[in-house]
């Protein structure tokens, strides 16, 4: 895959990229998927300062290979987080919930590469004009924020990757090696994976969380509180007293307090299955067991690999 | 193809089916679609029980290919479609909408074949163990009416294909030959397609509302009224109405006085934009010409093979 645009941009071995997720990608799961041929990433939005730097240290002790920090742009102390990628030389920044043209530029003259994520075709086109080096296309499917337009992995792929020239990496629904191909039929030249690598032996979701993943059905999460910001979760009891809450028309302050702080580090990081927040994707119904990032890229290089080849003899495509 | 389990099943050339459609799908469009070597497909459920037997007759007149009937099965008028379907040999149906458990059995026992449409993997197994043919599964992204887990296609079709045995027809999202051959590498044996065709020549759509689905961007489209039947519809006037009720938390009654009677037909078949409903899928953003059934057959399997192909040489792909 040596002219792969998403390989030859990033610097890495296969097109996979481990999504920056709150409470489970730190520094020892970003290793794991960069020391196995993707690129992991550090989910910054649930670290202090501080916390970041550790995990941005630790990861750089783990693997000589490229890793990336996620920062969601609306983020509090988004200028530590800034300083801290600059001065320890992270080599790749995912941005996502904000705007690209805040901090782009300021990281590209440091040599840093920069990748935007977007939920729309109009945000694709900002984030492209903004100089980003590269865009996620996160479909309606992907666990966690969201964006409001609903738009599926399946359409917004090919509509993004109609567009816009740089390269294209699909999010949303994206879990092994055939749905990986079928987003690169549809215009992309990688993929990012969340979901799967939340119940990954080296993600740090508790492993409550990553059992209730395991035993996860088609149905079984939601994208709710969308006047707040759109997330996707399990439908848990949490979620119900969301749903509860619905039915009494609801001020966007009742649903703030509804869902107060903290809740997603209850669920996803300490293990409380009810009153927590769980931040999922629609895929989760399609793992069924916990394997290490090194097992996971295998599986889908392997998956990924051998559709291709029987596409030329499967009855059923000729 | 020839040994395609959609295409055997049905006696086809393409794995190609066109969806049955309220005010689109009259006898016209499905002969086209069958002449050219897809699945043409009578949608009933705008139709009068001698409207459908006319459509059927001239079906049969211009077509000596298979073609269906879909049925939805809360039709009010059900047995009269029954029995038309059954008089006049129609060689299969679709049904959608309701219990397959009624009608399947007494049609097959008229050697109808017997495709029944679903949106989960709970109802696909319900329709298998009914004793359908076949199973067509359907996301999020699709036009029209819905289901309520909202699985988007590259989810839902992965998951019903690991647990049924009959042939697997997925729709949602599928609009040209690189999403068909997408949805097939997600485990579909064919695909259904909606949308595509509504923007046909041969389709009875208004020219209006052609004309719109030509213009569609992404995000134009929302699932919305999902009190009453989650439906899939273009965001005009009426949509908006719907949206600014809905801020005053409505009851069903209310929302159902809102629908009324009659707004599909007025808005896709009279071409009323404003006030009519426009049901369609998020892919109506990738169309920008009408072509003929047959054009847009032949551009379908003309890029699938196509990209089949390329996947042996493309760089991205190797």
């Amino acid at each position: 895959m040596n002219n792969n645009k998403v390989i030859k941009l990033l610097g890495i071995k296969y097109p996979i990229i481990q999504a920056g997720m709150i409470w489970c990608s730190g520094w020892e799961l970003a290793s794991a998927v960069s020391n196995s041929g993707g690129l992991g990433i550090i989910g910054s939005g649930s670290m202090y300062p501080d916390i970041l730097r550790q995990n941005i240290l630790k990861c750089k002790n783990t693997t000589n290979q490229p890793f990336a920090v996620n920062i969601p742009l609306l983020y509090p102390n988004i200028e530590e987080h800034i300083k801290s990628i600059i001065d320890l030389k992270v080599p790749i920044v995912f941005t996502s919930a904000g705007n690209p043209n805040i901090w782009t530029k300021e990281l590209k003259q440091k040599n840093i590469k920069v990748v935007h994520v977007v939920s729309s075709v109009k945000f694709a086109l900002k984030a492209e004009s903004c100089g980003v080096d590269a865009i996620v296309a996160e479909g309606f499917e992907a666990g966690g924020h969201n964006g409001r337009e609903e738009t599926t992995t399946m359409c917004l792929v090919p509509d993004v990757a109609k567009v816009i020239n740089v390269p294209l990496i699909a999010a949303g629904g994206i879990i092994d090696g055939k749905s990986m191909l079928a987003a690169m039929i549809l215009g992309a030249d990688g993929v990012q994976m969340g979901t799967r690598f939340v119940a990954c032996k080296e993600s740090s979701a508790h492993e409550n969380f990553k059992n209730m993943v395991l035993k996860a059905k088609e149905g079984d999460t939601r994208l709710t509180l969308k006047e707040i910001t759109p997330v996707r979760m399990m439908k848990n009891k949490f979620y119900q007293e969301v749903e509860e809450l619905y039915k009494t028309n609801p001020s966007k302050e009742q649903l703030l307090n509804k869902l107060g702080r903290g809740r997603a580090k209850l669920g996803m990081f300490e293990g409380d299955l009810e009153t927590g927040e769980l931040e999922i994707g629609q895929a989760s119904s399609q793992i069924n067991k916990v394997f290490t990032a090194q097992e996971i890229i295998q599986k889908i290089m392997i998956e990924f690999n051998s559709i291709k080849s029987q596409m030329l003899i499967a009855n059923k495509f000729n």
